[in-house]
């Protein structure tokens, strides 16, 4: 009886051993092995080749998981769930892609397709989502009741996490904080808007920034990073530049982090989170970033000191996709 | 045995008759009558005199349910619970006012001490939340799972509902977008930024947008409606000269709402609520400013139409308080 009672633990133990999280952007997949306690086992990536029917790029993200799965010389059997973070709008409940631009995805049936290759659960959130639901278990926010994570990439996007869930917006659209004006008449956006957030915050824009500030400063520790070419210059050289103390980068990446710390502290006034993760390529720039952004949030409120949201940098990196597609619950 | 049913079945229906809501102000104390279907009854109102002791304004709290039921002809024992609304931070489940400015109370015990004077059960919540609540049950946001309602007065303030309940924020801050900042470099604002959205949004700044333009404009119809004293100019009259086609009024009204639809763009973007309402004095404007406010919403992202929240004007004006304090839950 003992015996048969450690025998069922085991089986069921075997059954839930490892999760499969699958992270698909417009020019990657990243598909991750994951244990039941959000440790990434190992992973790989693979081009999307988003140009193709959707079933192609469904069909190697069966096959880059049976690939990992072999690296790591497991069975398909261990594998107790498959859980995909995709970039744009999903119905989690359908499992479908409502609307994925970079794909090319239009209400998309990415579950059963999945579930033609898999017939363990498979399930699906935002990628964004997903990335904050990791944070907010294992990562940055671990054990925080609600946080907004911002994620400043090429874009400039959020998660708005309640009770560790990721609140979606009536229509599935909230978020949208790069598209949200921080300066009125500002620089035109693609979204149609003038000023918004992403224009002013993203590592693309500090890039641009950096770029500008050439045409102002002359010779300058960027352009020099950028072997004199004012066009390669990047988020990162921006960053160390203005870590190395130069004054061009220094005035550039004091007018970035103002423009940030004013979308914070929007974000503080108007939500009061628990935490505010900042995620995203930027966010590599360390203590660097969080110290300035931080000594840039008004810290009183009609000349008392206000309770402030703590401000965190995420802690997961580019595997926190992968990883929190392995939490997601049905 | 049928008649006892009946019988008990009318002491349950007496004891729960009639709700009080009492709607605390800095100026005055709103006591109401509200029936369980969200209905109110009758009211009262009297002075605050929020100079006193926190126990003389409860005790003439206590006064003014007594003065209300003895008018309406009902004893105390129909009273089945006092529901409070008061102008600031709140610790619903202490019973306590954290913080209320405008009443000078700090940490005050407002439902032990009404409690002296009424056994029923006591509740609290802040009082833009309870006008919130009012609003999602019976008026303009009725039914709707999740909503923003943002309050055009002396101030800008906003409440967030998901599932019909206030989000309070990690340390009952949330809902303060009166402070987000709308124009970077701005008018300064007592909260100690600049630019903050109150400095634009608010009556009292439609009513320093309608003085100021008076500079500019010499002779108009607001200045006309003021008997040519541009200090007596109100949110009001600017308002009624811009119906009236009055040309100053009208470039300060658009003026004012371009900045409004990009409060309530924001809100849509980062929250993507069910429903946005526009309430306090400044949306009594009705549908002048209901249809200005959306005509200035951009229908479009990335050349998409999008899915919007409904803008609506709040159903229930300055009742709302008193109506939505009855209908708090412990």
């Amino acid at each position: 009886m003992k015996g048969e009672k450690y025998f069922y633990n085991f089986l069921w133990e075997a059954a839930g051993m490892i999760r499969i999280g699958i992270d698909v952007g417009g020019t990657d997949i990243k598909v991750g092995a994951v244990s039941r306690d959000g440790k990434l086992l190992g992973c790989l990536s693979a081009p999307t080749g988003a140009d193709r029917p959707f079933e192609a790029v469904v069909a190697d993200m069966a096959q880059g998981v049976d690939r990992l799965l072999k690296q790591m010389g497991l069975p398909r059997s261990e594998v107790s769930m498959i859980g995909l973070g995709l970039p744009g709008a999903v119905d989690p409940a359908r499992g479908a892609a409502v609307n994925c631009t970079n794909l090319g995805w239009l209400d998309v049936p990415v579950r059963d397709e999945m579930n033609r290759y898999f017939d363990c659960p498979v399930l699906l959130e935002n990628d964004a989502n997903a990335a904050a639901i990791a944070e907010n278990r294992v990562g940055a926010s671990a054990g925080c009741r609600s946080s907004v994570i911002i994620t400043l990439g090429t874009g400039v996007g959020s998660a708005i996490l309640f009770g560790g869930k990721p609140w979606p917006g009536h229509h599935g659209m909230a978020g949208e904080i790069g598209h949200t004006v921080l300066v009125p008449g500002g620089l035109h956006c693609n979204c149609g808007r003038s000023g918004c957030a992403e224009r002013y915050c993203s590592a693309t824009a500090l890039a641009a920034q950096g770029r500008q500030a050439c045409l102002m400063y002359g010779d300058n520790g960027m352009l020099r990073m950028a072997d004199g070419d004012p066009s390669k210059i990047t988020a990162k050289i921006v960053i160390d530049a203005a870590k190395a103390g130069d004054r061009a980068a220094l005035a550039v990446f004091n007018g970035f982090v103002r423009h940030l710390a004013a979308m914070v502290d929007t974000v503080i006034s108007f939500i009061d989170p628990e935490i505010v993760v900042l995620g995203g390529g930027v966010s590599r720039a360390g203590s660097f970033l969080l110290d300035a952004v931080k000594a840039n949030i008004p810290p009183c409120d009609m000349g008392q000191p206000r309770p402030l949201s703590r401000i965190e940098l995420a802690a997961l990196g580019n595997e926190a996709g992968m990883i929190g597609a392995t939490m997601l619950e049905p």
